[in-house]
């Protein structure tokens, strides 16, 4: 039976600043790399056996990958990375104070761009020098694909063809699957695998650390969800 | 131009115990960690920028693999793993230290094993708990293909299969490649880049955590080649 495991990762150094972050390529901290081990540990005794591990191009998806991987002694299991795996970029609000922005554009305008499924945030242009067409990880991509800012429906569409491509197969393949990235990379293949309504996606919170088990049919439909 | 980049692991915490080691997954010692992130740092230093990076399915080089691409900044970059670029398997030799085994089997013999380039360790059986064959990690190969033992030619026979399909084409693409392993498999990668013979090639000894780089012609023959 082929067996989905999602680990989000844990607190980064700008999650305990409060700043928007999104592709910004920040480091986790001290309590996320516990996270991340603490992670490893309960697959360890939960004796999954990993055959494959997806995860994005940012550091604190990447590490949290090793770390669980690294932890519950597989380490050596094929890893791939995407970008179509990356957090929903944020847009101009990256590197942002969250408390900050809400005292500028209002709570209700930043309740919007945080909860609402299909607002876009303020777009950060392509001539901007934070803008992800200067990043090298970013180069071999057509400009037009790397986004200013997204909402989840953007960050869906875009992670979506690396399901179908990369993650479905493997599962449809009988192999039991690590997806380690982020809150709404992972809220999105969560809504996709669960057939959850655009109304309801923004209330499911995938906590941080806490290994997500799907057991799938063949067809991938859910037998059993549980955290462990 | 092409470039190559070698790491090899520094110390395990059984090079310390002075134990054979070979394909047992033995961890780095904190030395070990050390050196891989100093080797990350004079990576960063020298601006070297990779494309992509290979290494064994041994924790000892994919961890060493993950600490120079983070301490360099480019923990993104696409990994790949194989055990064609595992250590050269030892044999029965695996977990003896090394001492010991001298007094047992003469000294002579013992340089013999480690030191010729064609004489084979005493070989583990199949059957022996021990064998690879009882590995997860290998249980996608025809069991023929693992080793019960190996010299630096057997070692070298079944590397350049994977410098042939992988390593080399991405040179040939004009790519950075890094490549984080072990003594006797970069040593096997050496002998066929550099055409050592026989004879000349237990000589070489290529020290642990120090960044080599080879710059290539577009046909990979060596242009220049130097330690950072």
């Amino acid at each position: 039976m082929p067996k989905l495991v999602f680990v989000r990762h844990g607190l980064s150094e700008w999650n305990a600043l409060n700043l928007f972050t999104g592709w910004e390529d920040v480091d986790l901290s001290e309590k996320g790399i516990e996270e991340a081990k603490e992670a490893g540990k309960k697959i360890k005794e939960a004796n999954i056996q990993f055959d494959v591990a997806f995860t994005s191009v940012l550091k604190r998806a990447i590490k949290t990958c090793h770390y669980v991987l690294e932890g519950s002694d597989q380490i050596w299991v094929p890893e791939h990375k995407s970008w179509r795996l990356n957090e929903r970029h944020y847009g101009a609000l990256q590197g942002l104070n969250k408390q900050e922005t809400a005292d500028k554009y209002g709570a209700d305008q930043v309740q919007l761009w945080r909860r609402s499924y299909d607002t876009l945030p303020p777009l950060l242009e392509a001539t901007d020098p934070k803008s992800a067409v200067n990043d090298r990880r970013y180069s071999h991509l057509d400009k037009r694909v790397i986004p200013g800012g997204e909402n989840l429906k953007v960050t869906l569409e875009r992670a979506i063809p690396y399901w179908d491509d990369h993650i479905a197969p493997a599962l449809i393949d009988g192999q039991t699957v690590l997806v380690a990235a982020h809150g709404n990379s992972l809220r999105a293949l969560a809504k996709h695998i669960e057939k959850i309504s655009d109304d309801d996606i923004m209330a499911l919170e995938i906590p941080t650390g806490q290994p997500l088990v799907y057991e799938l049919n063949d067809d991938l439909s859910v037998v059993k969800k549980y955290y462990l």
